[in-house]
């Protein structure tokens, strides 16, 4: 049967944190129909007194995503998911559903033995800041900031396309990736500077010389470092197994840094390829991917075979004449 | 005999890259008389194009000091600075001598080698981008930016207040401190900063989806890493000692987190030592250092322990009423 490739699906957010409480602002602000549902009633009050549509009711929410088929976006830590993920499959287990979790793999596998996986497409906004809560949200936290949709084996074309306009909408551009792939790439690009930051604020604790001395360099470093512990815990455990493989590699590097710098005085080694690293990074422009079609044979192969070369998605594909 | 305290030195700046052309531009723009010397004749012909007072030629710059008896600042990168005291003990050793280098016992044993170090204060304006020469210097570069005096035994009164005053004028507050506490403290909050910015970027390296997610901690904790390798290596190099150190620190704190993960799954330690290490380092206020006079018996002991304390100068000490 045809049906339209862009419906603009209600969308309803469980959790109205940073992410979950941005995401109600953003879409509200790209003209979608979107409810929220946070734990707290403060935070629910919060929001509604700010004009969004939000309750603390999780049955209630989540039978009026069943009755509108919204897109469900799971934005509750990761120690709270398997609550929700129960809520979501006794009341809306039809609904496209979606996250905005950190780690991929490990959502992917709560959500299989949920038995919830035919209609699910991880996500991540790759975006945030030191604060939390309602009250730290912002419509525009996701503008111009990757927001990374698995590209799984599993994955439905019509849920794919549902929350790549999400994230479209709310202003990003779309990252396509397997869910391991992307658990590796957040390993180094997130993850590790989290505890890099924590172990720069640890080194010079308890030194006030140091804070009194420290300048950009300190600050930048250590900037993440003022993040909720249990937030960076939360991610940094949930990917257990991609995060110590980075850590043995930044580990092997400080270390013949270390014992270069004893033997030979020198740590050119590891400043040289650091620079060089960081010029190619900067010279680095994302590439727009264009003309694959969602859905078509090996869609899925295809996009991420783009995203590992480091292509991007700012507006939408195209998606097939009909879907079934 | 009597001398007023606050003299305005005239000031010799050698070395007009980054740092040493936006004290020429800083000094200037404070009302002081100074002018500098460049190696290449690009950089001389840049700054005097810009309306400063500079000279490609050495004897000259350090005729002229010696004849107002100026304030010289060596602010030329570790490797060049044996030529440059060879020059100065040649034409200009009874000069009140400081410098701008990011490291103070190594530049003090220099001092000491040629002689020099009666009329030696080491100074270290903690402040810098990644760029470099002539062209990326800014006369607000040392606004608000901590500027360390070293206040070890040798230490004359006068040079010392002369430099104080430099750093003051050009808009620093100042950090006393002993140059082995001071290279200990840089060595936790600006060169192992370096170090783990290059190894962030080396650990993405070759990993375009990772480049592709690459978010704000990514790009915070991999800044510095833009920096000329040069520059970074010249830093670390000379402060080899105190940086193996708080890389041994380091290295531990990240294998103990990589062990923990591996072992329980759990990062908390390193996240909660590194968060509340950051809270205090946020919620620091630098003390003002107000009562110490300089000159006075036991005032480098003083002004070594309010530094060690955390405490900053904003304003001028007073000097004693007579000075020899």
């Amino acid at each position: 049967m045809c049906q339209p490739w862009k419906v603009l699906t209600p969308a309803c957010v469980l959790g109205l944190g940073l992410i979950g409480g941005s995401l109600l602002r953003a879409a509200t602000a790209a003209g979608r129909e979107v409810f929220g549902y946070n734990r707290s009633i403060d935070g629910v009050q919060a929001a509604r007194f700010d004009g969004f549509d939000a309750t603390a009711d999780i049955t209630e929410a989540l039978e009026r995503a069943a009755a509108e088929s919204a897109l469900i976006v799971l934005a509750v830590p990761m120690p709270a998911l398997p609550t929700m993920l129960d809520h979501v499959r006794t009341t809306a287990p039809n609904c496209p559903l979606t996250d905005v979790t950190s780690v991929k793999v490990a959502v992917l596998q709560a959500v299989r033995e949920h038995g919830l996986l035919d209609r699910f497409v991880g996500g991540h906004p790759m975006t945030g800041t030191a604060h939390s809560g309602w009250a730290a949200g912002d419509e525009k936290l996701f503008a111009g900031a990757p927001w990374v949709l698995s590209v799984d084996d599993h994955v439905d074309a019509n849920v794919w396309a549902e929350v790549m306009h999400l994230a479209l909408d709310c202003g990003s551009f779309v990252v396509p990736a397997r869910s391991d792939e992307h658990d590796a790439a957040a390993a180094a690009i997130s993850h590790l500077p989290h505890l890099f930051a924590e172990t720069l604020a640890s080194t010079a604790a308890d030194v006030p010389l140091a804070w009194a001395l420290a300048a950009g360099s300190f600050r930048d470093g250590t900037r993440v470092a003022a993040t909720a512990p249990e937030l960076v815990r939360a991610m940094c455990e949930a990917n257990a197994g991609p995060l110590g493989s980075v850590l043995d590699r930044a580990i092997d590097l400080l270390t013949r840094a270390r014992d270069g710098l004893a033997a030979t005085g020198s740590v050119a080694e590891l400043v040289g390829s650091g620079h060089a690293a960081r010029t190619r990074y900067d010279d680095y422009d994302r590439p727009q991917i264009r003309d694959i079609v969602v859905g078509q044979n090996g869609w899925r192969q295809e996009l991420a075979a783009a995203g590992r070369a480091g292509g991007v998605l700012r507006s939408a594909l195209q998606g097939p004449d009909s879907q079934e």
